[in-house]
């Protein structure tokens, strides 16, 4: 295969296979070409991805190396896609009784869920994490965007288990918005027992869901990785969660007037 | 910009924008390229997308003319596909209680969702598909997945309507496996009138919920496209749709034993 031909298959590979260690063999095997030609190839598409905001090549030398493609941004780029998140939720009148904002033709959008996936796999991308976790329904096409990603699987936890979960865990949490408490369950075979887990959801309020999905997180005897939504809301009062790290932030939400104004979240802070 | 350096950035562009006409013009300024070079880039594109099964490059002459890139796979490539997740069935003790198959493992894996997305998006080529509809939870990766492929939106119709959807649509469907009458909305805003809409699911048994999908796509002045589901149950009776196309086939569930027989679903009939 010539080379012309080899970058492009070459570039297919990698952008499929994220955060997976694929030794130098295994490409020279597959295009039959010497390892120093393969090494050749990576040093082009190494340069490209980086100058495109594409991710990161990283070549491990040694009998058990390889290449690792890692999606990346910079914090430049994250910033460009969150203004544009940012303008899209200004237009239309978004405002919903309640508080709420209405997020569901982003949330069905592929491309935005994508850069929405970019941002929070960026802000997250030393913390090894194993699992991405959501509640049903809004935070799972942000959990599966962030999943695919960062090449890991996410599980849902839910308000009302289902039959076609098996056994479950359940945890009752107070939802901070309403002050009730309530459950949330997560099938027992979802999760495994160690894993370095990111919580991820489409907007916050009180805090409150998160909350309940950092008790499961311990009750699977996992380890919390960290916290990441799309937007938080307007609360007055202290927040059931702290560590938290949003993309926007909704300051003022006037429900009469329509009147709606939306920052840059926390990830941008002192950026 | 070099050719080798190019055609890794022009790679990278395509597989990120699915079914969207793009002009040459774009890509001459973008590389600074004059035309006929783009276009033999694009014939080493095209060679190698279609003999790895990453989709078809098709351009078009004239003004208005361009490149566009549609993900598909052959029909061979979908059945590898299909046995890989056949095989995934069979593994573990998937039975539940109700004859429902445990999926949440699957459902919750990208790489298994992008193979889902890839046989369904075939499948569907043909079919002009202008949005994807499924209902909550466990339709949402495959929505998602199937919606990301073909570059359109994907919209969750709920059981249990929540106040962040705004004005919705609601429409009472027979739920076949237990004969109750049950209701399932979607927000109003979410679908535009007119829309081609492929259905898709994880399970089916007695076919009412798609059956209720088919009411909100006419309520919502729709047209049906199809459609999809991963695995077909084993259901006595007549379905409530008859016209839907299926990954994998559950044979033979038996609840006692735990023994489980699945085989290739109706997509596969006669290829």
């Amino acid at each position: 295969m010539k080379r012309s031909e080899r970058l492009v298959d070459f570039t297919n590979y990698l952008l499929n296979n994220p955060n997976q260690l694929t030794s130098l063999t295994f490409f020279s095997n597959r295009y039959n070409a010497a390892k120093s030609s393969i090494s050749e190839d990576l040093l082009i598409i190494k340069k490209i991805f980086e100058e495109s905001e594409v991710g990161i090549i990283t070549t491990y030398a040694g009998v058990s190396g390889g290449v690792v493609f890692t999606p990346g941004i910079s914090n430049d780029f994250s910033l460009v896609l969150a203004k544009e998140l940012l303008d899209e939720l200004l237009k239309d009148n978004r405002i919903l009784p309640g508080g709420y904002i209405y997020l569901s033709d982003l949330l069905g959008d592929p491309r935005v869920l994508k850069n929405i996936g970019k941002i929070i796999a960026h802000e997250f991308r030393d913390s090894n994490i194993d699992a991405i976790m959501t509640i049903a329904t809004k935070g799972v096409p942000i959990a599966q965007s962030v999943a695919e990603i960062l090449g890991v699987p996410f599980v849902i936890a839910r308000r009302d288990p289902k039959i076609t979960e098996g056994a479950t865990v359940s945890v009752n949490y107070m939802s901070g918005s309403s002050a009730r408490v309530e459950k949330m369950t997560l099938s027992k075979r979802s999760l495994k027992s160690g894993s370095n887990v990111l919580l991820v959801d489409d907007f916050m309020k009180g805090g409150g869901t998160f909350d309940g999905m950092r008790s499961l997180v311990s009750e699977f005897d996992c380890q919390l990785a960290g916290i990441a939504v799309l937007a938080e809301g307007v609360f007055n009062g202290d927040r059931q969660v702290e560590d938290y790290k949003s993309i926007l932030k909704v300051e003022k939400l006037d429900i009469q007037s329509g009147e709606i104004q939306v920052s840059l979240g926390n990830i941008y802070n002192n950026k």
